[in-house]
C-alpha cells in the first residue's frame, strides 16, 4: 500500500479543534496521502512519526478531509487538540500516514454482540484502546450497546472494573482507612456530602472525596461545592489539604483517575443507555481510583427514582457488594427513600445555602438534609474500629451540634480557596403555584430537574428551584409550590412556560 | 436555557472538513453561544435561521469547540460541507443555536436494543431522521448494533427497504420489464456483470446497471469498467446512453438512489458488522431505486465465501425471494460455487482484461467465468416471456459466440467514454510459488483479496494478482501459484511478504 512508500511524509501541525473522546486528522483534499487506497473521510488512519519502527503502536484518528484553506496545507497533517497532545510531538515533525489497522480488541466487542460474555484479557484489550484513543465513537457506542442490552454478568462487572482500574492513575494516602461516600443520584437537593465530609473529616477519618459536576442534573456536589470554593485542584494540592484537614470536597476531573469511565461516559451519555452493569464497574472503579478503602452507597428508591423498586435495590446492592469485595473495596449500601427531593434547594447556589444552614445549626435548616446526612456520616463513622456498632449516629450528631463540623467545613473551604464574594441566588423570581386544593402525593425528579435546568442551573450559580412542599402537605389552590430563580428573563420564562404546562409535582 | 434567547445569534460560515455522515459545528471556544448550557464538545446542537419559528425543523450537528484561530470567529457558526450543504442558507445568515432535542425516532432504537422489534412507522421515523443527519454516527451504531444481533425479522427487514426506498429518489424506466444482476460479493475475479450485461442489452432487454465501487475488496464492477470507460456519470446521460444501447454499466453512486444505506454503509464497514438482514435490506432497496422489476441474485457458497453453507444460502435465498416480492420486485436466487475464484485477473486491469477475453471469444479465456457468465445471463434471457424456459443459456451462448455481445460491449463503452489509452497490467512482477508438492484444496478470499489490496487495487488499477492454478490442480514446490503486479516497489514488496507469509492457497 502506497502509506509504506516514503511518498507521503507529512509535517505535523496542531488543530485547535476540540473533538473530545474522538481523534480526528485532517488532511488537504488532493493532497498525495489522500490518494491512498482505504483512505476516505470518516474512514480511520495509522500515524507514526516519519523515521519509527513498523511495530511502533501508531495513534489511531478519525480522517476529516479539508477543502478550505488555513486549516491544514497540502503537505500537513492536522491533528485535533486531544490527538495532538497524544501523539506528543512538536509541530512541523515529519509523520506518516496509513490506513489503520483494525484494533484487535474490537473482537471482543464482536464476541459480546453475539452474546458471549467477556473475559478480564478482553476486557483489559478494549480498556487499553478506548484510552488510547484506537476506538472510534461508533466503535465505542457499539462496545456500550453491546453491554447494555442483556446487561453484564457479574464476573464481566468485575473485569470491567478492574480494566478501568488498570488504565488509570491510582490514588494512595498510605493509611489503612480510606472513607468514601457515593450516591448514585437522580434526587433533587440531597446534597448530603457536603454535611457528611465535614463531619467524618472533623472525627479525624480520611475522607477524600472528589465528586463530579453535573451532567444532566442541575447541580453536581462540585458545582454546589464551588459556591463556596475552589474545586478545579492540582491533585498535589487535594494532597496537602486532605494531609492537614483529613477532608476534601474537589473536581475529580482533574485527577486522571478513570480515563475509560471517562471516554464511555461521553459516548453512553447522547445515548441515554440505561445499564446497571457499567453502572456499577464505573461507580467502583472511580472509588478504588481515588484510594478508598470503604464506602458508603445510598440508592435512592422512588417512584421516579433511578431505582423504583426495592427488588431492583436489592439486586443492585448485591453487585456493588460483589465486586467491591472481589476489589478489596468494604462497599456498604442503604437504600433510602427516593420519593421526594432532599432539602429545599435545587441547584448549586441553593444547595449551598440549606448544607450551611445546616452546618449552621439553623433551626430553619431542612430536617430532612440534616436527618438524612447524620444518619449517612454514622453509618462512616461506624467504619471507624474505635466507633462501637450503632453509636455513629449519635457522635455525628455530637460533632454537628457541637460546632465541630461548621469548623472543618470552614477549614476544608478556606484550605481550597474561599470564594471572596459570596454567591446569591438568581434574582428574577416567578411563583409556580398549585393547579388545585388537595395533598402532595408525588414528585417527578426529572421534571423539576429540567425545571432547574432551563432556569439556567447549574451554568448561572443562581438559577434553580426552592421548594416549599413536601409529601403529604395539605396545599390550596394559587398557593405556591416552589420559587424559580433565574439570572435571565428568558431563561426565567422558559422555566416557567415549562413548571406551568407540569409543576413536577403531583397533587391529588 | 440561554439559546431562547437573543444573545446567542452567530453568523453562519462554511467550513470546508468532510465530516462524511455526521454534521459537525464549530464554534469558538469562549464564544457568548458556547456557554449555554448542556453545549460542551461532543454534544449535539439544533441550528435555526434567526426569526425561524421555533417548529420549524432545525439542522443538529455534533459541536466541536475550536481553540485556534482562522476556523470560526467568536461570533460564527462554522458548519462542515455536509451540514451546510444540508441547511441551505448563505454564509453570513444570522442563525442561533440550542442543545439539540433529541431525535423521537431514538426511541425506536432504544426498543430494538430491549429486543422489539420495530415496525414500519418506527423504521420510517428512523429513516427519516438518519437521512436529514440527526444522528451521531454513535447513534447510526446503536441503531446498527441493535438490528445485527439478532438479526432482524422478515417483516422488519421489509419495513427498512420500504423505509430506505422512501428517503431517497427513485429511477423510472417506463417500460414493464427492466432486468438486474447483483451478487452478494465475497469472491476475488467473479466479473461476470460485464459480460452478462452486454449479453442481455445485445437481446434487447434493459439492463441499466449500476455497480458499485470497491469497499474492502480489491475492485468493484465499476473500478473495472473504469479500466475501458468513465463511469462517473451523470443521471441524465445514463438515461441517453440506456435509452440508445439498453444497457450500462455506470457508477451508482452519483444517484441519490438509497442515501439512507449510503449512511447506514459508511458506519457499519469501519464496525465490520454483519447482518444478513441490514444486507438483503440494503441490496434490495438499491434495486428497487434503480428502478429495476427483475432480479438475479447471484448467492456464492463456500468455505471462506460470505456464506459459508447451503442451509445459510437457503435461509438467504427465502429471505430474499419474500421480501422482493412484498415490494414487487420479483428476486430470483442462483446458488453459485464459490470454493475458489472466478477468472484468473483480481484487480481492475486484470479483469478488464479477462472479461475482454470472454467477450472476444479467445480460446484462451478463463472457461469458468465465461460458463458462469452464460449461465447467468441465460437465466436473465428467460425473464423475457419471448425465451422459452431453458432456451436462455443457448440463446446467452450464441448471442456471445456471434460477436454481437462485443459489439454492444464496444457501443457501451464508446457511449460512455472509452478510456483514450488503454491501462496495462503493473508493470512489477513477483511470483508468488507453491511451498510444497500437492494438491490444490482451498482459497482463502479474504488473504487473496487483501494481497491484491496491498498490491495497490484498486487505487493502482493494474496491481492485483493473477492466479495460474485452480481447485484440484497438481503443484510442484517452486512452481508458482500465482503473479502479483504492482505499480510502486514499496507495493511489491508489501503484497509478496504478506503472500510468502501464506500464499492463501492450500495445497495438501
Amino acid at each position: 500500500m502506497r502509506p509504506s512508500t516514503a511518498s507521503t511524509s507529512l509535517r505535523l501541525r496542531a488543530v485547535g479543534i476540540d473533538t473530545d473522546a474522538e481523534n480526528v486528522a485532517y488532511l488537504a483534499r488532493g493532497c498525495a496521502a489522500c490518494r491512498i487506497d482505504a483512505l476516505r473521510a470518516a474512514s480511520k488512519v495509522a500515524i507514526r512519526a516519519e523515521g519509527a519502527l513498523d511495530d511502533a503502536e501508531p495513534l489511531l484518528a478519525v480522517l476529516n478531509v479539508v477543502d478550505g484553506a488555513g486549516i491544514v496545507g497540502a503537505d500537513e497533517l492536522g491533528l485535533s487538540q486531544q490527538a495532538f497532545v497524544l501523539l506528543g510531538l512538536p509541530e512541523g515533525t515529519a509523520v506518516r500516514i496509513a490506513p489503520a489497522p483494525r484494533p484487535a480488541s474490537l473482537d471482543g466487542v464482536r464476541r459480546k454482540l453475539q452474546g458471549e460474555p467477556l473475559d478480564l484479557a478482553a476486557m483489559r484489550a478494549i480498556a487499553r484502546d478506548v484510552v488510547a484513543r484506537r476506538y472510534t465513537r461508533s466503535e465505542i457506542a457499539a462496545f456500550l450497546v453491546a453491554c447494555g442490552r442483556d446487561d453484564l454478568e457479574r464476573d464481566e462487572i468485575l473485569a470491567l472494573t478492574r480494566a478501568m482500574l488498570e488504565t488509570g492513575e491510582r490514588l494512595d494516602w498510605r493509611e489503612a482507612l480510606v472513607v468514601d461516600k457515593h450516591c448514585i443520584g437522580g434526587i433533587p437537593g440531597n446534597r448530603t456530602s457536603m454535611v457528611v465530609v465535614p463531619i467524618v473529616a472533623a472525627h479525624g477519618m480520611l475522607i477524600p472525596k472528589t465528586s463530579s459536576r453535573a451532567i444532566t442534573s442541575p447541580s453536581g456536589t462540585a458545582d454546589t461545592m464551588e459556591v463556596l470554593a475552589e474545586v478545579e485542584l492540582p491533585m498535589e494540592r487535594i494532597r496537602r489539604i486532605v494531609e492537614r484537614e483529613r477532608g476534601c470536597i474537589a473536581w475529580g476531573g482533574t485527577a486522571r483517575l478513570a480515563p475509560l469511565d471517562d471516554l464511555l461516559i461521553s459516548v453512553e451519555r447522547p445515548l441515554a443507555l440505561d445499564s446497571p452493569g457499567l453502572m456499577v464497574a464505573s461507580i467502583l472503579a472511580k472509588k478504588l481510583a481515588a484510594g478508598s478503602t470503604r464506602l458508603l452507597l445510598d440508592i435512592p428508591v422512588g417512584p421516579s427514582a433511578k431505582v423504583r423498586s426495592l427488588a431492583d435495590a436489592q439486586r443492585l446492592r448485591k453487585t456493588f457488594e460483589h465486586v467491591g469485595r472481589a476489589m478489596g473495596l468494604h462497599v456498604e449500601v442503604t437504600i433510602t427513600d427516593g420519593s421526594q427531593p432532599i432539602g429545599r434547594g435545587v441547584g448549586p447556589v441553593l444547595e449551598a445555602r440549606d448544607v450551611m444552614a445546616v452546618l449552621a445549626n439553623d433551626p430553619e435548616a431542612p430536617a430532612d438534609l440534616r436527618a438524612k446526612s447524620i444518619r449517612l456520616a454514622g453509618r462512616i463513622l461506624e467504619f471507624d474500629p474505635d466507633v462501637r456498632g450503632g453509636d455513629g449516629e449519635a457522635l455525628a450528631r455530637d460533632i454537628l451540634e457541637s460546632g465541630r463540623a461548621a469548623a472543618k467545613m470552614a477549614a476544608i473551604v478556606d484550605a481550597q480557596g474561599r470564594r471572596p464574594v459570596p454567591l446569591a441566588p438568581g434574582r428574577l423570581v416567578a411563583e409556580i403555584t398549585a393547579p388545585r386544593d388537595g395533598r402532595v402525593t408525588g414528585y417527578d425528579h426529572l421534571r423539576l430537574a429540567r425545571a432547574a435546568r432551563h432556569a439556567g442551573a447549574p451554568a448561572s450559580p443562581g438559577a434553580g428551584l426552592d421548594l416549599f412542599v413536601r409529601l403529604g402537605d395539605a396545599v390550596r389552590a394559587g398557593r405556591p409550590l416552589y420559587r424559580l430563580h433565574a439570572e435571565t428573563p428568558g431563561e426565567l420564562d422558559l422555566a416557567r412556560r415549562w413548571c406551568e404546562a407540569d409543576p413536577g409535582i403531583a397533587i391529588a
